[in-house]
């Protein structure tokens, strides 16, 4: 085949799932010329399973990608069905948004976006071959014989290398919802001496609408109050559609067991490892036996279709047992399929082969992000997508990389996570993953991470003013709050009561009353000189005091072990001469190639004993280059 | 594989093309229980060419279609973007409306229809077989193992049977517009003894907005005045979007000359037959070397995107060809192609193995409909899905078959071609093919189909009661015309003057008046005493008064010719046996199985000679027939 040159870019991106449009964006935002390419232009920002944004932890990714100027909170508001905020029972480190989207709008949406972007070009081109030249990467080939060249390369290829399909008896190969697979680009990757793993992962089910009974079971409405995922959106109302909760049975898990011999996970067909964290029924009815019900939320997929996700029941079960199982149901007696459940098979990258930036660290200037990085979920594979175009584009101008710490952002945990424990299974992250969840708070995200969005020159002046004038707001309030001291005279000891409060012994600053649990910011603001606030300027006030004990104790971990962090590790150590090293640590060690002692002491088998050694060897070496 | 019986269905329509969904409405709506089935869901109703809807002859499809009570209509005028009136410079036989539709919208709106229809279950399947007994069929069975019970199953499989794509150097099995081929149905059919043919079709390259330069281009805005498809619709106002209109150049051609060598139609990769009317662009520099220009019309492919449709130059040259003589065109010296062309190649059915009511005659119950039957278009596909639906609901009902003559419709033409004449290529339909232009106007659809639809049980009371409204309104306006006679009074003569026409003599009817050319109805009415009448009513009564000599010459013959349609040819006549008739005459006619001495006389190769045989064979039969 004739190749011919048919364009060159700064950045490619390869895939337009969540994760290749927030790379080719964020790439195209920061001024590099950017290309997209993507198997099929019908399909970019696809969501080939649950119909839904946000929830815990992913939601708070949500609104960090939002507050580094990101898209998936804008176009998740835009095109949103139902909004919920989970967890507020709870403290606000647990909060979190969760969002229905009508999935064709959610498409139509992003690729309206995506071609309307400067310095962006959306392809629609298979691509086969990443091309590099002394481990740089300097293009790539397509199907039909194009050779574009780039600086960078980022890999978003979600679950199309070597896709394969498996439901039931049947096999295919094939990319999610009956696309194609990109069967080449895994030689490529392999030639170029990149480990790949094989997952899998699975969806349930879609089922008509008409064919359920409701009234069996619970109404999931959306929130009154109105919430948006991005600090950008003015949305105040929207049309909203409710979900619905119900439950398996004993008899829809009899059903899975006494077909387990046809169940494609347990006959050998598939290789690939599943996301233990959102196993297929017939893996939760084995690994729960005890189990005499789980959960099952049917889900709009948009506003006008009547197919319903069937959340909870992924499977790759033959058809006939699905329909089988699904009509245990309570309100699915008679329910009729329209899409079968299917699992689905896919290389991805061993994550510990990237650099923080996501860069491989084989290969300069490949990039790879979301599921090809052994990750599962959308928000998780946006994230990456979003931090491997920015790292791109500042490969691309010599700018050093962005890293995100596990303090600053839930992005910091997911990819450090990533690239220093690395993942046998489909990695979904998760809150338990934070330990510095009371300051890593979804509705903080634009405090923490808005400056930093500023500096890439991700972030338009609009929003940058927006957060401004919040930011001030916060602060101006938090400063009148401790200021304004209440002396205990009558006066202010009856107001303090009438707000179901203990009297003050002492002068008490308004900060202090705002501390005691009973007391809210309005209702000190009914009693004394305070101004009105906007209802998230007034969250943020409330959190900042109550929590105040705890965000600082978290800060002063933070600030322990930032010394770690900032103990780097130049890179060609060869942890083999290091004596003292245990000999998982030298290999983990070698392996890994932490960039700090603080990454180091993260990686599983690298012991705190390892870490001594290691920093009486870093200290040995300063001395030694300062006395040389 | 174990087989699960999955369901059961009085039809099944197999593909959810423009074909399929009309043919599956259909069949719900006459009463049957149906199943579509899909490869995809998100496919349904996909427009893989272009963005349009109508033009001559297709749009008197349309408008046929919509006075039957199917959908095409109905959902063009829901997600039209530009609606155009053409050939108004012409009679009222050619007038023909043309509409750009949003293609996304276009298919939501059409699923979601589908979705919502009684008797109507919407399933994603791969159907791998049709299975049939003693010549019957009795359902189909799905590649992960389904069998669906079926009276009677029609393909409507588009060019999903064995697709192949081809584009330039490269070709792989598949669907168009990235999808998955039907690679088993092909095999089960030819088991069934069906004949297959070999057929390609074409695409141009889809373009990005951005990079033309409209100012080198002419606009081609939608009419002022609103039109719809439907009889039903009450659209008066829509958002339009405009065309826009250049043309290649001798560079242009230069171009696609010198790379014929690379040109899959003249290298041997295309094995298929392609549309000689719709030729791709290398094909028209061949086939027209003499012509310096060709028209290129740029459509958009709907409301939320910048993919722009290049019309006239589908294409399967390599990409890079494809930039270089794109780059020639006026207003696209930039352009950049988003989706490249490519040609598709798929098994279709000979259509001389079909019954008029598109059922095979070597399979009871298995029907056929759209490009399976080897032609092109959206309009033709739903045409033939609308009857084959029709009438697999009325076979299972044991009503007999529903059949539109030549002269009752362009569905009739289109179909009788297909049945008598076959194709041995990507058929289109075409004004030029109706014998009775003047009669089968898109105008008067639903007066001459409206009746039959109800009596299908496919109109609905809504339908026809506006339908029966403005045939009486129209009848009792001629009437008027006719008993209002003018006497050649003073004041009557300067009337008539005052409409720019001649003196009468005698008296003369307000008919004979309206017949002259420079008088119009509006005219007629402000000198006399006339209703006012809404503009299609108005419309009808002119083209009746107007056309009245020529309508009735054609229904003159009509009415001789309906006489040899008349004689049905009794099913088991052997030809061979029958003295004097030409080999050729024999051969085709035991091969066709004309139903009538009409369609015989259609057959090409069957001379009137032939035919007169023929006729004196009937007589003969029937005396000895009576005799007996």
């Amino acid at each position: 085949m004739v190749l011919f040159t048919a364009g060159s870019y700064d950045v490619i991106v390869i895939g337009a799932g969540h994760a290749g449009c927030e790379a080719a964006l964020a790439s195209a935002r920061i001024g590099c010329k950017t290309l997209i390419a993507t198997l099929n232009m019908d399909n970019i920002a696809m969501m080939p399973c649950n119909p839904a944004v946000g929830g815990p932890a992913k939601g708070h990714l949500v609104r960090e990608i939002d507050a580094l100027g990101g898209e998936m909170g804008i176009n998740t508001d835009k095109t949103c069905i139902q909004m919920r905020m989970l967890n507020t029972g709870k403290g606000p480190a647990v909060h979190a948004l969760r969002a229905q989207a009508d999935k064709k709008w959610y498409q139509a949406m992003m690729k309206e976006t995506l071609e309307n972007q400067t310095n962006l070009t959306v392809k629609q081109l298979l691509v086969e071959k990443v091309l590099t030249d002394d481990g740089k990467v300097y293009g790539i080939e397509t199907e039909t014989g194009e050779f574009y060249e780039a600086q960078c390369v980022i890999l978003a290829t979600g679950t199309y290398l070597r896709g394969k399909i498996i439901l039931g008896e049947a096999a295919y190969a094939g990319g999610p919802n009956g696309q194609r697979a990109a069967e080449k680009l895994t030689d490529s990757l392999r030639e170029l001496g990149i480990s790949l793993m094989r997952f899998k992962t699975g969806t349930p089910a879609r089922v008509d609408r008409k064919s359920l009974d409701f009234s069996q079971m619970s109404l999931q409405p959306g929130d009154e109050e109105t919430h948006n995922f991005s600090f950008m959106s003015d949305v105040i109302t929207r049309e909203q559609i409710p979900c619905w909760l119900t439950y398996t049975c004993e008899k829809t898990h009899e059903i899975i067991r006494s077909n387990l011999h046809r169940a494609p996970l347990y006959m050998g067909i598939i290789e690939g490892t599943g996301p233990r964290y959102c196993p297929s029924i017939e893996d939760k009815v084995v690994r729960f036996a005890d189990k005499t019900a789980h959960q099952v939320f049917i889900e709009p997929e948009g506003l006008h279709t009547n197919e319903m996700y069937v959340q909870g029941m992924s499977t790759s079960l033959p058809v006939d047992v699905q329909q089988a199982f699904l009509r245990t149901i309570a309100g699915m007696e008679n329910v009729v399929i329209m899409r079968p459940g299917y699992a689905i098979e896919y290389d991805c990258l061993d994550p510990t082969e990237l650099k923080p930036s996501l860069e491989c660290k084989k290969i300069t200037g490949l990039f790879s992000a979301g599921q090809s990085n052994g990750t599962s979920g959308y928000e998780e594979a946006a994230a990456q997508g979003l931090i491997a175009g920015i790292n791109a584009a500042l490969l691309v101008m010599r700018r050093p990389p962005f890293i995100l710490s596990r303090s600053e952002a839930y992005i910091g945990v997911l990819i450090d996570d990533l690239v220093t424990k690395g993942t046998n299974e489909p990695y979904r992250i998760m809150t338990s993953r934070a330990e510095y969840r009371l300051i890593l708070r979804q509705d903080n995200a634009d405090l923490r991470l808005t400056g930093k969005g500023r500096e890439l020159g991700l972030v338009s002046d609009a929003r940058y003013e927006r957060f401004i004038s919040k930011k001030e707001a916060i602060e101006t309030v938090l400063q009148q709050l401790w200021q304004g001291v209440i002396t205990p005279t009558v006066e202010n000891q009856e107001k303090i009561k009438a707000m179901g409060s203990t009297e003050i012994r002492t002068g008490t600053s308004l900060f202090d009353l705002l501390r005691r649990t009973e007391i809210r910011y309005d209702d000190l603001r009914r009693q004394f000189v305070l101004p009105p606030l906007s209802p998230i300027v007034q969250e943020q006030v409330e959190i900042a005091v109550k929590y105040e004990g705890y965000i600082k104790k978290q800060f002063e971990q933070v600030e322990r072990l930032a010394k770690l962090e900032a103990k780097t590790l130049p890179a060609p150590i060869d942890y083999n001469l290091i004596s003292g090293l245990s000999l998982e640590a030298r290999q983990k060690l070698n392996k890994i190639r932490p960039l700090s002692v603080g990454q180091a002491s993260r990686i599983s088998g690298v012991s705190p004993a390892d870490i001594s050694i290691l920093l009486v060897y870093l200290e040995q070496s300063r001395r030694k280059g300062a006395g040389e």
